[in-house]
């Protein structure tokens, strides 16, 4: 598809750094307790929701970049704050070198990410963003349960 | 900027009704009376974030179209559960016409969005749509503390 781009790849990149750096702010303002205890009744606690997101973003963007499917392995592999921020991290690096392996056309091949979801590879990465999106905005509203501000969503580059 | 593109402005404008017929569905879920008077301590209505952005979106997207810088009117017009709905079909129909007048070309162009807000018109564009899933995530949490069951967030196309 060789058009005008609206949208570079390295600016789909800057934008979901931008995010994860919001999100990573958002994991240091919980109080640790809360963080794997608090929860709205019905709902996982924030620790849990960013379980999931740690075990979809960067594994699923390895099994896309390697072209290897492997099933989605669920589960609550980090259980202290400490943790959660270090895995962050990591992944934010791994993801950088990742996302450079990958070629822009690329984007529009399907991949059966986690051997479940047959989808174009920019679908799958926007879903991986929107989740964090949608989980992290979760999180503001525990925070104000909790009577903690949030950082501001717009801000995705303070450090 | 040629090259190939990741995603197609009809690809990015399919993206986004997606999340539009999503949040629709959240409405729906919605009590009329909690839709305007339940909120987390410290934090507003769904029914004011929902007039949030319905006064950003779509008015920014006529301002970019049209090139018209008008001031961000802040307000809560809309009152009732049918209002909310009607005007956000309304509104995902503009959007439909005003997104064909838009050119590729023109997203890597700045615009001074509400007078304000002077970056690319992508970002701009990016920045509706994160504000959209943030706010219908915090939405799906005040549907659980309700004891309602939100729709599913991977299902964009359920009407």
């Amino acid at each position: 598809m060789n058009t005008v781009a609206i949208i570079s790849k390295e600016e789909l990149l800057k934008h979901w750094l931008g995010h994860r750096n919001l999100t990573k702010r958002t994991i240091e303002k919980f109080p640790e307790a809360e963080l794997f205890n608090y929860a709205v009744p019905g709902m996982r606690t924030f620790g849990e929701m960013l379980n999931e997101l740690i075990s979809i973003a960067v594994p699923g963007l390895k099994g896309i970049v390697h072209k290897q499917i492997e099933g989605y392995t669920e589960g609550m592999p980090y259980t202290t704050k400490a943790e959660i921020l270090a895995v962050w991290d990591q992944h934010t690096e791994e993801l950088k070198g990742l996302w450079a392996q990958l070629k822009e056309d690329e984007f529009h091949q399907t991949f059966n990410l986690f051997g479940q979801y047959e989808f174009p590879i920019i679908d799958n990465i926007l879903y991986f963003i929107d989740n964090e999106v949608h989980h992290r905005g979760q999180g503001f509203v525990y925070l104000r349960a909790l009577g903690i501000e949030p950082p501001f969503f717009w801000d995705r580059y303070t450090k």
